[in-house]
């Protein structure tokens, strides 16, 4: 997935030479370097990519919505369900109720298929607390992810995801409370990577993230944003303005907004999980992107409500099907742009020399099967930082 | 999935008694007789429902078409693609080109993938083969799957499937061999449970199918039918002339097709998968289904050219979110309805006894999970006719 090097960046009969961790080679096994081998695994003739790269996830929440998707199929209305008790109140009333172990017990679970997809990175989000001890014991969920449970984990304080309950009437007193004390207190914690927030008429005003924007860069964060998915409300614009990481859905970004995206260089993450779910016709203008160069990510958006979506090689195939990116752009959605939706293409993203050994190995005849099937075993091996797991 | 026990016919607190493969209770467990165990497994408050029944598959194909996806997604058009031996021929060209034992592992591949969903039962169907030695060869690899492989299997003859090349000057030569030639021959080597086609514009006319249906009634051998997928050409109503055990895909069909299906008790199998990859605006008549009472089944379609689907929980998902089942119509259509639409209703598709004892355990707090998730692994353990598996 190196990028400037053919189709995928693909190389035949190639070989990789791991130390510590770390890519020491990349490239066609007769130019592999003399070396003296602690080990050596044979791949078999099969596919090695990058392992893959998830920079969108909700995917520590308390309970599920499996009910409320009943009862809407079953003809209920969004005010009926909201009247019941249901919609993101309901997850979050399930997560604050939730202790620190089960809210781990249920990530897992739905770690397992992203695992099995391929995945070695995941992006998780907090924004289902929306106050300070459970947006923190999300992020500590999160963390011990990232330690115990054989996957890099990058961490988004998502604050300003939706107005809690108890602050619907006054609403500023939580947009304080989430920029002037959760924010700190989570980074003091060493709990947060980036910053993130739901930028859309029904959620936050460009205002009120604007604001967390600020508080993020004056503790040295990057930030990311849900941003024009249900209507173009300015966020891609206001990601340019910030120099977001990423811009995410970017349903109804304008030519203006990919435009400020370009020069910035913002990446637009891809969701089509929820497209999916919640049924949307308007597809991200990814024309426009690949017009203005800006790179595409793609992810599950792995959440409650709008993405119950628990592996990467479904979104990749979703992405194609539905959005129309060829199978080389799905993959480089699922390594190199991901890594640089998360800052983290020093890093990971690419099979390179200086990169972490984070690796897929799949038993397929060419990369377009990783987009083409959908619900088919095709992972043989992942690898991370060199060690099978 | 007991009809008219309430929501899901769900049992709390139940046990199955499992003799011989086959099973002699299943119902609350306090209501359990008396009986002398060989082996007791606790199901640990899981849910355990039926062994899902994909009913309608095109699992045995030799290649596969990800180099025509990614092409098409490159911007090649239909004709481009077929001009360069695309389309269904390439299919036909690389499954006569497969030995036996290659169109066996192939197909265990995606098998595992509806295993690893639940599937106890598949049907699966020639009709890549198109002439008698291939046609003959798919039937024989289906059955060494149901011998060999860990599931149910049912076989149904697609000999109309589409025109091989070599007869495009002349179909009706084709018809003829199909008919009077191949199933005889594959019925005579007891390959064949069910006879299908592919009645539409593009494939076949209600005519030849008639001509294969009469020849099959001849035999003894239940028919089913491709109808009404991109048009409505009266093939739900065919089905009804033949009472044939279902007509699947039916996006376009109509009420009177609809009134025909119901009163021969021809069950409508829905194939999401399909209507996803193609991108079909056009659902199926669900709610003339639910009020006319035709049993609606929903299955993979597992095949390589429209419907590269391996999983039957996403088969679920897809046909709740995108053609608006229920998930208990939806769970229904992956066990009762399936059995019907295979003709196996005295067997298999619900948990009762003197059906055999294959059961799926699901890691679910509620059964509307199985549709909710997208490629979250949900199975716990599969029981086929009362074996682990
Ligand atoms: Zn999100
Ligand atoms: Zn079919």
């Amino acid at each position: 997935m190196v990028e400037g090097q053919g189709p995928y960046g693909a190389i035949d009969d190639g070989a990789v030479l791991i130390r510590d961790g770390d890519i020491a080679f990349a490239g066609p096994r007769a130019d592999l370097p003399d070396h003296e081998a602690a080990q050596t695994d044979q791949m078999g003739g099969r596919w090695v990519t990058p392992g893959l790269i998830d920079c969108h996830t909700h995917l520590v929440f308390g309970g599920n919505r499996s009910g409320e998707f009943e009862q809407r199929l079953g003809g209920a209305t969004y005010e009926q369900i909201a009247q019941a008790g249901g919609g993101i109140v309901s997850t979050v009333a399930a997560t604050r109720a939730a202790s620190e172990d089960d809210l781990y017990a249920s990530a897992l679970r739905r770690l397992a298929g992203l695992k099995a997809s391929g995945v070695t990175t995941v992006e998780i989000k907090s924004g289902y607390g929306l106050d300070r001890d459970t947006e923190l014991r999300m992020l500590r969920v999160a963390r011990r992810i990232g330690h115990e449970a054989g996957v890099r984990v990058r961490t988004s304080y998502l604050g300003l995801h939706a107005v809690p309950p108890e602050h619907r009437a006054d609403r500023v007193t939580y947009v304080d409370l989430a920029v002037d004390d959760i924010l700190p207190a989570a980074h003091a914690e060493g709990l947060v990577d980036a910053v993130d927030a739901y930028c859309e008429p029904i959620a936050f005003s460009t205002a009120e993230v604007a604001r967390l924007f600020d508080r993020a860069a004056a503790l040295g964060l990057p930030v990311k944003l849900h941003a024009d998915q249900l209507s173009d409300g300015g966020g891609a614009a206001l990601a340019g303005r910030y120099r977001a990481l990423s811009a995410d859905h970017v349903e109804h970004t304008t030519e203006a907004g990919v435009r400020a995206m370009a020069e910035a260089g913002v990446a637009a993450v891809l969701l089509p999980g929820a497209y999916l779910m919640l049924r949307e016709t308007t597809v991200p203008p990814v024309e426009l992107f690949r017009t203005h160069g800006v790179r595409m990510a793609v992810a599950t958006d792995c959440n409650p409500g709008t993405s119950p979506v628990a592996s990467m090689t479904a979104a990749l195939n979703l992405a194609c099907v539905q959005f129309r990116l060829t199978p080389e752009e799905a993959l480089a959605g699922a390594t190199r742009n991901a890594a640089q939706a998360l800052g983290l293409s020093d890093r990971i993203g690419t099979i390179e020399a200086g990169k972490r050994a984070d690796l897929a190995v799949w038993d397929i005849q060419r990369p377009a099967e990783l987009a083409y099937w959908l619900g088919a075993p095709l992972l043989h091996a992942r690898y991370l930082r060199g060690q099978p797991s």
